[in-house]
């Protein structure tokens, strides 16, 4: 193949060994990954990263809620970096792509960098953001936005697993808890790459998703009451079954999102359940749920069929229901310049690209408001994240390195 | 009020007193008792159970599984006891009265024995059984199936709460893992009283049940499984949410006991998921749930309706279920003569009775096996238990109090 001038491309080889290597770190017996923020395994991984990052001619910097930042200089020592990034924490079952994959197409960039003796102008920086996933410690993407000042440090770290330890203290424990402050870093642009996590490209066929966009999603925990009862003796019609009223519910919140087709998704994946056990009738559930749509007025509409499902369930029911939001993102219009820039690579590259929406959020979300950002997709094989199954080819993790390490030369030179 | 010649009664006041100051260990805000098995709280509850038994002339054995044996000699000292009993241990919604009141109608017999100077001619012996509810450590009724011999010590003393805490473990902890061996003990009989649960005494005036049987419960596990995956981008008709099925099943189980009017019950009060996290649909539901009726015949229908439901609901939502039976219990005909007996007592005592059937299982359950035993409810003003409104009347409490009283002195005569 004939590159042509101006066009680097990275090592594949190299980085589908790197991505094969830290993926052994929490690999789980399905080929998956288990390696949930600031755990153990995750302290495994951010030390190889470092020492990755280091032999590349990188220096290393950790903040205090234990953003990685690996900082290879550029002529001008003290312009804005080009950041890339993305996170290295999985959910408990996770795939060996989804974040990890944007910080290995970041660190073989910073390795053609130093083997191709490249300096830059600006100084690049690869970013590896804690707690993405928010599985472990919630909210998600909580590096990142405590870096951009969407959640306050403090806040972060006295957030807490359910075993009852703190962001601070895990931190701590893998030696994580770095001394630089949070933030004050400029960055004149961040890009991130990331898997697909649905089968939009693995179906049309394109071989890079540049996101223009996001869903819109909005995020309620829904607490139904009952009356905690023995299960045995209590008459049928004496009883206040918060389960119960929670089981319609998710059946409720499942419908919302089928009736609107593809462009719909709605969610009831977490669930406490007071006091949970075999002798007594459920008192309390506290449901987590969300409604997503790429259209404003469409996630309207869903909350309010599920305010109306709460109220009718309920009353059905015999339970009480309170429905709290306690988040939102989107919808996000990408920043355009951002996005040509990536086409345009893409089109050097002759890789073949799609206009796409991320209904997840990503760690580019909320740097997305405090500098120039771009974010695009790199077809998976299985459609599917958050699992196991989880797959990109060598060839497609190429390709998304590749646009890259391109897109950084032309925003670093 | 006179006293019929042979007749002899407890002091209620002094019952109540014990009742309300035991009560106070683990008290809840809303004037309920938290006193899971083994803990720190039912160790103090255990500890002043001794204390109070050992001042009231008992000599006091525990048992390897932490069965108490307070024991008051008779003149034929190797002769088998007439034991009374129940537990001291609550669920984490529990009530004051729910097993605590067997225990302490018991220890005022003792009192009450003790005060008038009688000594009996069989012993007495008054048990409290280690871990009645199973809130803590399934199984349920385990101390009582261990003396039996329905359960094994070893397999016992391994069970372990959610937090990994094996029986031993906490048996230790509390200092109450006995040296005597468990079982061996004969008993002449066996009486336990108990507050009922539900609101049929209550509802029809009487103020003894005697239970004649029991409702026949069969139990299972459903394990549903779906298929781990994004729940952003994931398309919903890509879906496989075990958490969907298992809403869909909880609504059929309630079903299949409302359509057997005040003869039918079901739950569904117990569920593991799994990823269990915000970013993750759900893999894996573990549904513990079980139907009961007094009829067999009704219980294998039910049962059947569930089958189908699982069958049905699986092919529906895209999912596998599996259902597992782990337990089963009735319908238990209890001993006629046993019956005759309390119900004889209570005509004495000038109390209104009625047969009864109990739906929850109780150490009388597994001991009915092993000797004559009776079992016998007081009205419940509330009509609910495992709750912190559960509440029996003193005047309830001191009535069950005296025919205890007086059925022992007939069965140690």
């Amino acid at each position: 193949m004939r590159t042509p001038v101006g066009i680097e491309r990275v090592n594949g080889d190299r980085l589908w060994s790197a991505l094969m290597e830290i993926g052994r770190i929490g690999e789980t017996h399905g080929g998956g990954c288990r390696r949930l923020a600031l755990s153990e395994e995750d302290g495994r991984a951010r030390d190889l990263f470092c020492r990755w990052a280091r032999e590349a001619g990188c220096t290393v910097t950790v903040d205090a809620i234990g953003n990685i930042f690996a900082r290879r200089d550029g002529t001008q020592r003290d312009a804005p970096a080009v950041a890339i990034g993305s996170h290295l924490d999985t959910v408990p079952t996770g795939g060996k792509f989804d974040g990890v994959y944007g910080v290995m197409a970041g660190l073989e960039v910073m390795r053609r960098l130093q083997e191709l003796g490249l300096t830059t102008r600006l100084p690049v920086e690869l970013v590896v953001w804690t707690n993405e996933e928010g599985a472990r410690f919630s909210p998600m993407t909580m590096g990142s936005s405590v870096f951009t000042g969407d959640i306050a440090l403090d806040f972060a770290l006295s957030r807490h697993d359910p075993s009852g330890v703190s962001v601070g203290e895990a931190l701590r424990r893998i030696g994580h808890a770095g001394e630089a402050p949070v933030g004050g870093r400029q960055f004149t642009a961040y890009l991130e790459t990331h898997v697909e996590q649905g089968p939009l490209l693995k179906e049309s066929g394109e071989r890079i998703g540049v996101v223009t966009g996001s869903f819109m999603a909005r995020y309620f925990v829904a607490t139904i009451k009952g009356q905690a009862a023995h299960v045995g003796p209590t008459l049928m019609e004496q009883r206040h079954d918060a389960m119960v009223g929670a089981s319609a519910l998710v059946l409720e919140i499942d419908r919302i999102g089928r009736s609107r087709g593809r462009d719909g998704r709605s969610n009831a994946p977490h669930i406490e359940l007071f006091p949970n056990v075999r002798g007594v009738i459920p008192e309390e559930v506290r449901l987590s749920c969300d409604v997503r749509h790429p259209d404003a007025g469409e996630v309207q509409a869903m909350e309010a069929e599920l305010r109306e499902a709460c109220r009718r369930i309920a009353e059905e029911r015999g339970v009480s229901i309170e429905l709290e939001q306690y988040f939102e993102f989107g919808p996000i219009n990408c920043h355009q310049s951002m996005n040509e820039l990536i086409g345009e690579t893409a089109d050097l590259l002759d890789l073949p690209r799609r206009d796409i929406l991320t209904v997840a959020s990503h760690d580019a979300v909320p740097i997305m408001e405090y500098c120039p950002t771009a974010l695009f997709f790199i077809p998976s094989e299985t459609g599917i994240s958050h699992n196991e199954k989880e797959y990109s080819t060598p060839e497609h993790c190429t390709d998304g390195a590749n646009v890259l390490l391109n897109a950084v030369l032309r925003l670093a030179s």
